[in-house]
Order: structure tokens, then sequence, then C-alpha cells
């Protein structure tokens, strides 16, 4: 089944429902929000076996996986729930009036931007797409959400799009509130983007795809923000002293994170650093011999199974790079064989092709020399969303300059620990400094996500009884507030 | 005194001495920045008169204004120092670890950007320039700062700029934690933007300036968030039951605001809507009677006397406007002489120049023929820093459309109030949808304006000993934090 790309009077109709639907759905209650959002879950999970069986076919990935992933996105959509109506993210602030100073009462809270254009990644069928972590944390915003199918996955987002409107009737909400198109062109993209009635942008995936959102939204008339996840290779630094105590340990831990779902994570780790001696051989050794015996998997789909095997066709082409091991286990049509290769410092600062992601089970060993060239090795990577620090507390303590440059270039920073894995937590940062991202300040995992599609606004001497809920005096629904500079969930008296 | 325009030579050493110190400052106690900030405000206090004199030879501002815009400033600095302290800006969010679910303990907070260019403001020499609030909410959020003088105070900037310096000496912090520069031409502006060592802008000022800034921001190969506040209109809506109530009033109120400190602030009422009948005309009559008796007051500087004029003109000229009073008292070189005009909502609708900001004590009245097109000429608007009802509860029913959409395009929401007057608190939200602001979703007035300059940055996995203090089990800076979903200033067990 294909299906067609949307037309641009097609998305102007979308886009007008939307704004249409905004209007009223900014005025619902939190409540009525979380609702929406946990009748999704229930609508997703009703869909039943079809649901898994269309995305195993469009996606390839395992049964295990796509169960999973599915447990992980009806996670979000409750859990966000839960966030959107504990209502911290209103960062409700109230000033009362200072007569004797001439200082009106102003209250301030978060109040959502207006219709958002999700771009699903081709990667999470479930979890950052159709009904993944942008629509949902846009939905608990206020938000009606616009989706742009990913056309790897077409039907799969065809079903959750049903999912998502029988829950929109269910809880009696405008039809608006969610639209639904296909389009595999740059047309498609561009007409969603420079829409005048679209207010801001969540995307997922290639730095290319990413970059020209960007450029198209910051050139509109009224630029809006894109929040892009746009690549990362997550370098690994294993320090000497670490690696002394433990390298078959850390060879082992990182044979089973470059290969997990068979490389095809934003935080796969793509590079690994470390200073040359007697342990990082062992460590190489130890790693290539884990490699080998681990099998090819089925790539997302026929385009990234192509990108995968140029891109690490052109990376092993490399005069200064070697060929550590690759996995002998025979691979068949659209399989990512798992590879880790070494070049040296030198190499690296030489070559930027060595810089880039080779998005699969693929890692680059990068040797120095010594302390210096470790840290001039980080000194030359660009912002990711993850860096992990394989060290003991000598360690840090020894490479104080590594550990305090490193927290610049990334939005998590992992210590003795692999980057794949991505706990749906308020704590978690999933994004991070350019071109991880296109804006390291804020998250697209976890209930913090919600301040994407928010600004705030501020009421001045308005009356009680005229004021959003959030701002009213008898604290209705019971958040916690900042008032007169102190945070409280009291009532004002 | 004039002073020569920094090269591109001074300015790459300037950001790097800052880059260098970022290294140290960032590093600092929450305690060690609110002192510089409040010994900052001590030694621009130290000045004492010669400082007064300056900047009232600079900015011809009455002594009493530059008096209070000191103490205002002052007020910025502790005030900001205070919430830097208090920490809420952090947004500490710990989960600990889960491990039977595989989950790792994660730990997040902000963390500063980096070096801030901040670009000061020609009306406000104070408080929205060298020491004002961009450069104390950036140090407050860890990011070392370096102002470019407004050329219109180039002297006032000199002084104030030595004052900070003093402090950052006598506070034992490196010395690039502070740098000033001077220029007046737009390649110093590009030079600081563009420079990789900077991290983020503030700037106020006109659209053309801050577009540009903007726009070299986003191109550069690492873009960066810039904060500029450009401009706004104020729209009030003056709503019938309240007018009838009241006309004589409200009139009142305007003259003085539309006039205070002559027009020149971003939040002067230059536009005020209402349906044309009786009462509006009541309102008209008595706010040009109270306008011809305004004298006219000596504008900041000779640049902005004569865009005033020319502008001034501009609108007067139109066939579609109509004067309705201009101050009789005679006005001296380099005045701005208090102007009401009117027009009728057509008018506004099909001459675009009528939306444009006339900066000066200059408010244009536009007549509609009824509520649907009062309605009509608020969707006409663009983004705006402040929008204002003049209403009953009455009113606020029977325009319930109104009052939704004119959410829609400010910042901040007056109810029966005059939109000058900032007041400096957390709830205030300074900043409003573009083209007001580049950014709706920070404000330049209040604590929250330190959140400009810091990102999100989380822990994975870190022991105890090696984490920020914001984040330690112990809690030693007694901060409120997100721990495990609930919000506590307890330590963890």
């Amino acid at each position: 089944m294909s299906f067609k790309d949307a037309s641009v009077q097609e998305i102007d109709q979308v886009m007008q429902e939307a704004w249409k639907a905004f209007q009223q759905y900014r005025k619902t209650t939190l409540k009525q929000r979380a609702d929406l959002m946990r009748t999704i879950g229930t609508e997703m999970e009703a869909i039943g076996d079809e649901l898994i069986r269309v995305v195993m076919e469009e996606t390839h990935l395992p049964e295990a996986r796509v169960k999973n992933e599915r447990a992980r996105t009806i996670f979000q959509l409750t859990s966000y729930a839960a966030a959107c109506e504990a209502g911290h993210w209103l960062e409700a602030r109230i000033d009362t009036a200072v007569p004797d100073k001439g200082d009106p009462d102003i209250r301030k809270m978060q109040v959502p931007l207006g219709p958002v254009v999700v771009f699903g990644a081709s990667n999470f069928p479930f979890a950052y797409s159709t009904a993944g972590g942008d629509t949902a944390s846009a939905l608990a915003a206020g938000c009606p959400v616009v989706v742009k199918a990913h056309p790897a996955h077409a039907r799969t987002s065809e079903l959750v799009a049903k999912a998502i409107f029988r829950a929109v009737e269910k809880c009696g909400l405008p039809k608006g509130v969610f639209g639904h198109v296909h389009g595999a062109s740059f047309e498609t993209g561009k007409a969603l983007v420079t829409h005048p009635h679209t207010r801001a942008v969540g995307f997922t995936g290639s730095y290319g795809g990413g970059k020209a959102l960007f450029d198209w939204a910051n050139q509109r008339k009224t630029p809006i923000p894109v929040f892009a996840e746009m690549g990362s290779i997550n370098p690994i630094f294993l320090l000497p002293d670490k690696l002394k105590q433990s390298a078959k340990e850390v060879a082992g831990l990182y044979a089973g994170s470059i290969t997990l779902g068979t490389g095809q994570f934003c935080t796969n780790p793509g590079l690994i650093i470390g200073i040359d001696n007697e342990d990082l051989q062992t460590f190489i050794h130890e790693l290539g011999d884990a490699i080998k015996k681990i099998a090819p998997g089925t790539m997302l789909h026929p385009g990234i199974a192509k990108a995968y095997g140029e891109k690490r066709k052109a990376a092993l082409e490399q005069k200064e790079v070697e060929t550590v091991a690759v996995s002998e286990v025979p691979a068949k049509d659209q399989q990512g064989v798992p590879t880790i290769a070494t070049a040296t410092a030198l190499a690296f600062f030489n070559n930027p092709l060595l810089h880039q992601e080779v998005f699969g089970p693929y890692s680059l060993i990068i040797r120095c020399a010594d302390k210096a060239e470790l840290l001039t090795v980080a000194e030359h990577l660009e912002g990711q969303l993850t860096s992990t620090l394989m060290a003991t507390e000598k360690d840090m303590k020894d490479h104080a300059g590594l550990v305090d440059h490193v927290q610049d270039i990334c939005g998590r920073f992992i210590l003795n620990g692999v980057p794949t894995g991505v706990r749906v937590a308020l704590s978690m940062q999933h994004g991070g400094p350019f071109p991880a991202t296109t804006d390291s300040r804020f998250t697209s995992v976890g209930a913090d996500g919600i301040k994407r599609w928010v600004r705030p606004l501020s009421f001045q001497n308005w009356a009680d009884n005229l004021l959003p809920d959030a701002l009213k005096n008898s604290n209705p629904l019971s958040i916690w507030r900042m008032v007169n500079d102190k945070l409280t969930d009291n009532a004002i008296a």
C-alpha cells in the first residue's frame, strides 16, 4: 500500500482545522488533556496484534522490540499525562500588588504556542512517531498536533493516527486537535513548516532534513521554533586507570551497546577514544573478538541499509583507517554487518570524514599518543546527544580538563555506562548542542519536553475570577506556584 | 569624547579572554556570583554624582528619572542575585536508580551556555545597558559577559564598565568575566555575534538591528540564541461598557502614559482602538485636551528626535489620518512633541504604515464601526510586548473572541491599567511574539531572565561525590528539587 503526498491545498486545510481546534483545545483543563493522552494509549493497545504485525512488516524490527516500544510509547503518554496534571510545567508565578510602591498584581504562566507539526523518526515507529513523545508533550501543553507520517512506516502511522482520531472523538474534543498527512517529498515538509498557522516543529532524523526545516522556519516572516534531533556519534572516552582495571569487561559492555538494535539508535556509540597502550590493545582485541561473533541484523528499511553500507565502506576505505573486526556470521540482504575499525588521533584530526556518523552497528576507535591528544580529540568534536567517560575517580582527577570540556559538548554525560537506553524520566536530557539538535535548551524525552510547546504570558491587574485557574488565589488546581518569591502549593489568603 | 570602534582583532581578544574566564567562572558557587552582582551595584553607587551628571549630558534625561533608573538597576542586580542563590532556576531534577527495571540514576540541572554578548539600549542607559538586566542575569547563570557600549551613551557605559571591572577584581574573579567594547558600525556587531566563542546574544533596540543579529546568529556554522527586543506598539482596546462608565478618567490615564518619558519606552501605548460612538468621541476629546497642555520633552539623542519627527510627519501626512491634538507648548530643538491622531479601522486595514511604531509621544486612535471590526483590527496586529484591555466584566463577556485573540499576540496582558511601568518581579514577562522579540519564550525582565543563558545537562550514573553540589544527595545548597517526580528541599536519604 502506498500513500499519495498531501497537496498544498490539503495541508492548508489540515492546518486551518488545527488552528480552529486550538481555540477550543487551549481552554481544556489539564485533566481533559491527560484523559485524551491516556485514551490514545488505550486505543493504541486496543488495535492489538494487527499493529505489531504491520510494524514488523514495515520496519523488520523483531517482535520483542516492537512490543517493548509500544509499551514505552504508552508509558510516555501516561507519564506525561501525569506531569500535565501535576502542573509544574505551567511555571505559575504570582507577585501580588504592593500599592505603596505602585507595583501592580502580576501573574505569569505558560500558555500553548499553537499547532505543532511533528515529523516522526524512521527508527522508532512508535516512540518518536505518530503518537510518540513530541505528540504526547504537545497535547499536554494544549497544542493541536499535525503529524507527517514517515514514509518508511506509513501504514503503521495510519493505524496509530486512527487510534488518535478515535480518542479525540471519545473525549469529545474538536476533530482538528489531531491531523495526519503523508508525504515523502521535501515540498510536503516545506509546506507544513511555512504554513502561517504552524507555531512549532518537532523532528527526528537526518542533519540534512532537520537543518532544512530549521532554515525554512527562521526565514518565515514570523520565525518559529524547530526542535530537530539530527544525529550524534556519542563519543566514549576510555580513561587509562579504568582500562587497566577492566579492559575486558568494558569491551564486553560495548560490544552489546554498539550492536544493540543493529546500531540503529541515535545514542549508538560511534566513536571510542583512548590512549594507545597495552590495555587499549586488550580492549580492541576483546571488542573485536566479541563483534566477530555477533550476527548482522536486518535494518529498518532499504534506504538505511544502503546508507550504512556506503558510509561504512567509505570509512573503511580511508587509508588511515584499519579494520579491526567484522561480524563473521553471514549477512543476508538489507542486513547491517557489525564492524569495528581504528585510526590514530592524528588521522582523526586531518580527515573530517572520520567525524561523521555511520548510522548502524559500526564504531571507530581512536588511538591517542597521550593525554594531551585525548583532550584535543574532544576539542575536535561537535555537539552530541551524549558523551561517556569510562573512568575511575583517579582518572577523573587526572583528566579534569577533559571532564570540563566534555560537559560542554553534550546533553547527557554518562559515567561508566553505555549511552544506549534512554530512560523516560523528568531528569532525562535528550538533546544536545548543535548539530546534535537545533536547540540544546530543550529535551525530546521526559516530561520537560512539554516546555518546547509553550511560552510565558503575564496577566497584570486581572480580577481573580477572570484569571485562568492556575493563577487564581484559591489555587483550585492545587499546583505548586512561586508566590512573592516563595514556592508554595497554598492558596493566597 | 569619542571612542574608536573595536577592531576584529580586539574583539577576538576580548572573546578569547571571556572564553578562558568561563572555564573558571562556570565553577563558581551561587554565592560567589551573587556577591559579584551585589558588588557591581555597590561600585556603581560609589561613582556617585559623576555618573548621574554624565548620563544626563549624554541622554538629556531628567535627574529624577536617571536616579530612579540607577536605583532600579541596582535592585535588578541585588534581586537577581537573591534569585541566583535561591536556585530555582537550576531546575534540579533527580531520578534515582531503579535496578529492577534497569533504570540508571539520572540527575539534571541547568548549566551556563558560555560567553554572552550584550547590546544595550539607548533609552535605558542603566537598566537595559552595561550593568543592566541582560548582564545581571547572564552573570547569575555563570556566563561571562561582553558588552558593546551604546554609542549614544558611550561615556556612561565606560564608567559603568569600570565599576564592573573593579567588582570583578574585588571578588577575585578572572578579568575576562566581563568585557567592554565600543562600536557604532554593523561590522562590530557582526564580529561579536559570529565569533565562535559567543554562545548567546542579548539586544534591545530596533527591528532592523535585532533582525540582523538574529539572521547572523542562525547562519553561523553553529547557530546560537539571540534574545532581541525590537519594538512594540502596545495596543489598547477601549471596550464600550468601560468607556461609557469612565471615558474621561481613561483619557487622563492615557495622556500620562503616552507622554511618560517623552514616549521613549518600549511599552509606550502607540495604538488605541475603540468602537466609534459618543463615548469614544468624549475620550478622544478629553485626551486631545490633555495632550495639548503637555510640554514637549528633549529626546534621548538627535537620532531618536530626528526619527520621531520623520515618522510622526509621515503618519500625519497619510490622507486617511486626522490630527486630533498637538502639544501647544512651544518645542525646542531635539524635543518630541506630544501628538494624537485618529483614523478609521478601514484605513488601518489598507495602510500598513499605520501599523508601524512611531517611537516617541505619539498615539493613533483607531475608530471601528462595530464589534466585528474591533476584532479584525486585533487580527491585523503583529506580536507585541503588551496588550491592554480597558474593560468591565460585561465587556469581557461580550468580547470573548477578542480576549482570546489578544492573548495570542502579547507577552503581558493588562486589564484596566497602562503598559508603561515594568515591574521587576519574577512574574514579569517582558517579551512577546515576533516581531516584538525574536523569542517569545523568554523574558528580559525579572529573574526568569536567567533562563536565557542556560541549558540542561543530565548526569547519568555519577558517584555522589563527583556530582555538582546542586545534585548531591545531601542537598548542600538547600534548594528545591524534583526528586522522583516530587518537589522537595530535603536531602535524599
